[in-house]
C-alpha cells in the first residue's frame, strides 16, 4: 500500500519492538519534516486514557509527530499515567529535535497498569533513529493488537492542478489483546488546508465511517482518530467547507476512512465475514444511522449470520427496538440477492441461495423503512465462538 | 413450588403437547374460576406480535384465562396473525364457557411464520379439558423455549388477618429456540385489589426486576408480564398505593418478580453463572440503574467473567460509556470479596481469591460512584461459547 501514512510528501515513520508486548512490533513513530495542521476526534467514554486527555489540548495547534504504543493503554493509571504520557512526548521531542507540544501520543492495551517507561524510552529512541518512508509498513504492524492483518489505505487526487496525497493506518476494535478494545486511526496528508476545515472534514468523515462500525458495542477509553496535514503539496489552501476543493479533499478522506472502517469491522475479533447494513427510506439520515447501527450490533443477528441462517426475524426485531419511530407494517428487507420480507411480513425465498449469500466474505442487508429519504450504511461482523474465546481470558 | 401460578385460590392450569414444537409440552392454559382484575406490561419494541396488540386492549378490564404457546411467536404475520390470535381467544373461551374478551394470549417462538391453527386448536381443547391445581407444573414447562429449567415462585402474606397468596411462572429471555428471545411472565394472586393499584404495582415491580436483567440486549417482539387478581382471599380491597396493605402486596410481588428475574438471568443462553451488579453512590436511582445495566450488558465484561478473569478495566470502561456523567477518578469497584479499584485506579488484590469468586454460581460486582445516594441492582450472565452455538443456527 505504498507504506500508508508515509505516502504523502514529507512524512516518515517506523515501527519497532519495544518489548512492551512479547517479541512483536509494539511501538511506532510518525514524523513530519515540517509542522502540520492537526485535527482529532476522541472517545466519548467518560473514562479517558492519559493520551486522550493530553492530545485534546493539542488539537488545532501545529504538531509534527505521533508516538503510538500497543500492549498498555495507560488508562486508569492516575497522576503517574499523566506523567508518563508527558514523558513520552518529551522523549520523542528530544530524539526528533522538536518541542514536546508537537508530539501526540496514542496508547492501546491493558487498562490500569503503569507503562514500563524504560522499555518505552528505548523503543522511542530506536524508532526515531530509523525513520523512513518504508517504515510506514512496520508502523502499521506495530499498532496491531488482536488484529489479524495491518490496515492501511492511500489516496491521490488533484486540487487546482496540484497532486495531493493522503495515507492512513488503523488498528481494529477487534478488542482486546491483552485487554481493551481500542480503535486507533492515523491519517496523514500533504494537502494545504486550514485547521478549521481539517477538523470539520475529519469529524464529518468519522461520522459516516468509524462511527458506523460495531464489533461489540463496547467503547474504549483510548479511541481516537488523528489527522496531520503538512501542507507540502503546494495546492491553494482549502479554507471553506463549501468550496469544490474541500469537497475533493473530503471525498478522498471518506474513501480512506470507509476503507479502514470496513477493514476494522471485517477483522473484528473472531469474525468470519463483514456485514454491511444499508438502511433507506428513513425520515432522516440520523434515523437511518440509528437503525443501521442497531441491526449491525444485534448479538442475535450476528450469531445468525455466523450460522448462515437467513433469520430475517432478528433483523426486523432489531429495527423495532432501535428507538426510532418506524412502522413495522411497511418495512421491506433484502438479504443478499433476495427480498425476504415485504411490508413487515415474510415472503417466499430460496433458502439455498440465502445460505450462499450468507457464506460470502461480505454479507449485505438492505432495509427500506419506506418513510422518507434518510439513508445510512453501517458495518459489522458476525459473532463467533472465537470472539468469546479471545475475550474470555486475555489479561491473565 | 406448590405449582406456581395455581398456588392462589381459584386458579387452575395445564400444559400439553400440541405438536407446535416436536414432542414436548408447548401449550399452556391458566384459568380463574372467577373474573380477575388484569394488569400487564409489554415490550417497547415497535414490532409487536399479534398477542401483544390484542392483550393491550384487555388490560384494565376483567379477564379469566391466559393461553400461551411456545414454538411460534405469531409476530410479523400480518392480518392472518391477528385473525389467528383472535381465534385462539375464541377457541379457549368456548372450551371454558367464558367470553373471548376474557382470554389473554401469549406466544413465543419463531417470527414470521403463521401459526399451525389445527394443532393450536387441539392443544387448547386438550389443556382446557384437564385443568387442575397440579397442572401448574406442566404449564411452567410448556412455556419454556431454550430455558434449561422451569421458573416458578410463590408467596404467602397476610393483609388485615387474611391470608393472601401469589404465584408466578416465567420463561427466559435465554433467547431463541427456535428463534426469538422472549421473556414471558405470568403472575396470579387471590388478593382483593383495585385494577389501578394492580397495574401500578406491576409496573413499578417490573422496573426493578425484569427491566434490570440483560442476557444480550435484544428486546423481543413478544415480551410481556401479566398479572391476574381474582380477589378470592377476602382481604379488604387494596385501593391506595400509599396504604400499608399496598406496601405488603408490593413487597410480595417484588420478591416473586426478583426471584423470577434472577432465574431468567441465571438461565441465560449458555450461561454458567449469574452476575449481580450493584451500583451505589449515584446522583439518583435512575443513573445507578443505567450504569448497572450497562455493566451487566457489556460483552467484554461478560466474556471476562466466563474466563474467570478479574478484569476490572472492562467494568470501569463500561461505567464510562454508560452515558451517565460520572467522575472516573472517584469510582470504587469491588469484585467478589475484594476491592479491585479505588478512586478509578487499580489496587493490589489476591488474584487467586478473585478467580475463586469468579467461579461461584453468583458473581457479585459492587460499584460505588461516590456522587450521591442513588442505588440499583442489575442481573445478567456470562457470555460463553454456548451462547454463540445456541444462536448460530436455530431456525434451520
Amino acid at each position: 500500500m505504498k507504506n500508508g501514512i508515509t505516502f504523502p510528501l514529507g512524512f516518515l515513520a517506523q515501527g519497532v519492538e519495544a518489548n512492551i508486548k512479547k517479541q512483536t512490533l509494539d511501538l511506532a513513530v510518525i514524523f513530519s519534516e515540517v509542522p502540520c495542521q492537526t485535527a482529532g476526534v476522541f472517545t466519548t467514554n467518560r473514562v479517558q486514557a492519559a493520551c486522550v486527555k493530553a492530545n485534546r489540548e493539542l488539537i488545532g495547534r501545529k504538531t509534527r509527530a505521533i508516538v503510538i504504543n500497543s500492549g498498555n493503554a495507560n488508562a486508569c493509571t492516575g497522576l503517574q499515567g499523566e506523567k508518563d504520557n508527558r514523558q513520552m512526548m518529551t522523549l520523542a521531542a528530544e530524539c526528533l529535535g522538536i518541542k514536546p507540544e508537537e508530539v501526540l501520543v496514542a496508547s492501546t492495551g491493558v487498562i490500569g497498569v503503569e507503562l514500563p517507561m524504560d522499555k518505552v524510552e528505548s523503543g522511542i529512541n530506536k524508532a526515531c533513529a530509523s525513520l523512513s518512508k518504508e517504515g510506514g509498513e512496520n508502523a502499521a504492524a506495530a499498532i496491531m493488537t488482536t488484529d489479524t492483518f495491518p490496515k492501511t489505505a492511500i489516496a491521490e487526487f488533484t486540487i487546482g492542478g496540484k497532486t495531493v496525497r493522503m495515507g492512513g493506518m488503523a488498528k481494529g476494535s477487534g478488542m482486546i489483546h491483552p485487554d481493551m478494545a481500542t480503535t486507533l486511526i492515523f491519517i496523514t496528508t500533504d494537502a494545504v488546508i486550514s485547521k478549521e476545515c481539517l477538523q470539520q472534514a475529519l469529524q464529518d468523515s468519522a461520522n459516516i465511517s468509524y462511527n458506523m462500525i460495531s464489533v461489540d458495542g463496547d467503547t474504549s477509553t483510548n479511541d481516537m482518530a488523528l489527522i496531520l496535514a503538512n501542507c507540502q503539496a503546494g495546492n491553494v489552501e482549502i479554507t471553506a467547507v463549501n468550496s469544490p476543493e474541500y469537497q475533493i479533499f473530503r471525498e478522498a478522506l471518506d474513501r480512506i476512512n470507509i476503507s479502514l472502517a470496513k477493514s476494522i469491522a471485517r477483522d473484528g475479533e473472531g469474525a468470519t465475514c463483514l456485514i454491511e447494513v444499508e438502511v433507506s427510506g428513513a425520515r432522516q439520515d440520523q434515523d437511518a444511522r440509528q437503525v443501521a447501527r442497531t441491526v449491525v450490533s444485534s448479538s442475535l443477528f450476528k450469531a445468525a449470520v455466523f450460522g448462515k441462517d437467513a433469520n430475517w426475524g432478528r433483523i426486523i426485531c432489531a429495527v423495532g427496538y432501535s428507538g426510532i419511530d418506524i412502522d413495522p407494517d411497511i418495512v421491506d428487507i433484502c438479504l443478499g440477492r433476495q427480498q425476504v420480507a415485504r411490508k413487515g411480513a415474510g415472503v417466499d425465498f430460496d433458502e439455498e441461495m440465502a445460505k450462499q449469500d450468507l457464506s460470502e466474505e461480505e454479507v449485505k442487508v438492505q432495509i427500506n423503512l419506506n418513510q422518507g429519504e434518510g439513508r445510512a450504511v453501517a458495518w459489522g461482523c458476525d459473532l463467533t465462538y472465537d470472539y468469546v474465546k479471545i475475550n474470555a481470558a486475555y489479561r491473565t
